[in-house]
């Protein structure tokens, strides 16, 4: 049993030491003996949990900057699709090595993946020692055959998924609904009820979407999932902007869940009055996203809980809502419960998932609220170690072999495309 | 005379030296000769421009943290302004310095200043080597005697101003339409036409201002000083977010630039609706700003532009306006141009105020589009290297003597203000 002792880290103001042992939080107390494989002075810096990253496409760290300010229609046809179509397995794996790289560097342990290739990308989180729930992205294009290859694709990866260690979890990922036939999405939810997993699906993202959905399919996004019976504690909704107030209370009431990503919907033109507060109220668990590489173009939770928060208060007007604090409960706690995993916390009996921040930068100068700091002040070079399933990811802002995955992830991106 | 060579640049996206002697770019060409004081090896590093920050309280680093996500009057009149009336001379030197600090570290070479006790900032700018446009701060609350000591002070401060280095430069600084008469505003305009120097003003940043300047004065807070007569090149507007199409011609013909705050609008829920692209278009310079420590609540540039263009491109639901590039135009050449300086592009004869950008981050991996990484993907941790008027202030992310502004700093404010 591998065990690690960081001594007087700060946790909520308070210097504490804090006792690993295999892959859980085992102890939190003054003044723990130093006796482990690993002591980690904790001086000048606080201890967090892993931030968690609800909605990414990870290998699309290959298409970051390539295409950015385009309209959005000749982005995906121009420049995203065609590259996508070329993508091997060898592609995603570097690129998706290079988002886990880049989430472990900006302090994220655990994150909620939607693409293609799905061992390629879980091969890459292996590797690397993050954590993750992984959905194999699904489209029939309401096609007959591409439905069949979709869900016969679907089992074969369900039936793989005990191949991974405890750090992976399957979910499904229709992509959305104007990709993907009703009747695959009852498929998926279905398939998803038997073996209870998450369904991830892009839902009301763009004022386009919830227009064609009224002309397709007679109603709102919201509604047409509600017609197939879809709305279920198993659904994970990304995006989620575009939906009224009865809708939030259908959600509400059905336990859906959503994850809002603010980078993203501001840099595609999507919109900017996600419901945060209203979704909150109603009892809706939502968590954070920082959406791929290509449209949002970084991984950065610090960052995202610090848009989210801005965002929300700007277009309401109101400085005084989407707090420092509920953001931080939403990249932590929510999005912990989210994946259900047990994590999220710095607490005894938790996942030994846990960042320390390095307070020896402008952005902890005063430290008079420390995550009031983090979340506006600070960005995700603040973190200095990552601790995830018990092991040492990072530690003084290094992970090993970070520049041969850079080296190795850019070359395929140029290769890939035309410069 | 003192010499830099900086071997191997990146600049453009192609490798180049460059050669500074004294305060200037002397010449930039492949395979310069490496005699000069010190040489720099600029492999895997990009050179930019130093970033300008229009906008900003630097001594307010000192609240940082201290009171968000509270309603506007409250954080005001509870947290902020108690306490700026207690700051010392001292108080403010050390604020300043580590807000000078915070800019190197995140690659501004300079800023337009608006705050209280001039000399102290002004200390703090000479000593950390960054270059200034300082305005002390200006208010009568219109009584007739407060006028007369801002007029004296203001005497003063400008009798003074020759003291100062060639970093330094002098700007007037009233506070806003709602707390400087227009009889001290009047004043100031001429004071500014005789002696040649700028004027900056917090202007149109909120709904609640523009009701009562219609009340007060009967009209829009443009218009209003339109009658003072006061529109001109010399006149700079913090913030401008309420600001009609008429008046966006008015100061347009007036030659009048704007500065654009998008983190504080957002987080003191001002407004999101800034009028970037029509200004651009009517021919409005229109540089960026951070805004002080306490409403924003860092001093960092990159993102700044981030949140300028992300803010731009989700109200208006358009994906294609405010650019990366023109995010950086306004970061850099637009900004030294409303300082009046000859910097703000990497070209043979400007000042030398530039940053070597760490290229081994994974930012900037792949890197198809430097400009659009270091804006959308990047923050200002990926700074390695500042040099300000020919001088070194930071190399490999360190600024000589950075941990005593940093502890000297927080014991000040915590002194200063109940933790």
């Amino acid at each position: 049993m591998k065990t690690i002792v960081i001594k007087e880290v700060e946790l909520n103001g308070e210097p504490t030491d804090i006792r690993i042992e295999d892959n859980l939080i085992k102890r939190i107390a003054a003044n723990l003996p130093e006796e482990a494989d690993v002591v980690i002075n904790g001086r000048k810096k606080a201890v967090i949990p892993g931030l968690i990253n609800m909605h990414t496409h990870s290998a699309m760290t290959l298409f970051r900057g390539y295409g950015d300010d385009m309209p959005l229609m000749a982005w995906l046809e121009e420049k995203i699709w065609p590259n996508e179509a070329k993508l091997t397995h060898e592609d995603v794996y570097w690129g998706a090595k290079l988002a886990c790289l880049e989430m472990i560097k900006s302090g994220t342990t655990a994150f909620f993946d939607m693409y293609t290739k799905f061992s390629s990308t879980a091969k890459a989180v292996e590797e690397t020692g993050i954590r993750a729930t992984l959905s194999s992205v699904c489209f029939d294009f309401f096609q007959p055959e591409q439905r069949e290859k979709a869900k016969a694709h679907i089992i074969k990866l369900f039936g793989e998924k005990d191949n991974y260690s405890r750090r992976i979890q399957f979910a499904l990922g229709p992509h959305a609904i104007y990709t993907v036939s009703g009747e695959l999405l009852q498929w998926v939810d279905r398939f998803s009820k038997e073996h209870n997993v998450p369904v991830h699906i892009h839902l009301a993202e763009t004022e386009t979407e919830v227009q064609s959905a009224v002309k397709r399919f007679g109603c709102t996004p919201v509604r047409y999932l509600d017609q197939l019976g879809m709305l279920s504690p198993r659904l994970m909704i990304a995006h989620g902007i575009y939906i009224d107030d009865e809708e939030i209370q259908m959600l509400a009431d059905t336990g859906v869940q959503v994850v809002h990503n603010p980078a993203s919907n501001m840099k595609l033109g999507s919109g900017v009055a996600f419901k945060f507060t209203e979704m909150r109220k109603a009892g809706i668990p939502v968590g954070i996203g920082t959406d791929g590489c290509s449209s949002s173009n970084n991984l950065d939770m610090t960052e995202a809980m610090k848009l989210a928060s801005l965002l929300g208060k700007g277009w309401r007007k109101d400085p005084v809502v989407l707090t420092a604090d509920e953001m931080f409960f939403a990249a932590t706690v929510q999005g912990a419960d989210m994946l259900g995993i047990n994590a999220g916390r710095i607490e005894e009996g938790r996942l030994a998932d846990l960042c320390l921040i390095d307070l020896n930068l402008p952005a902890f100068t005063p430290n008079f609220n420390f995550v009031s700091n983090l979340v506006y002040a600070a960005n995700g070079s603040c973190v200095d170690t990552v601790i995830c399933d018990g092991k040492i990811l990072m530690q003084n802002k290094r992970v090993p072999g970070e520049d041969e995955i850079m080296e190795r992830t850019a070359a395929i991106a140029y290769k890939l495309v035309v410069k």
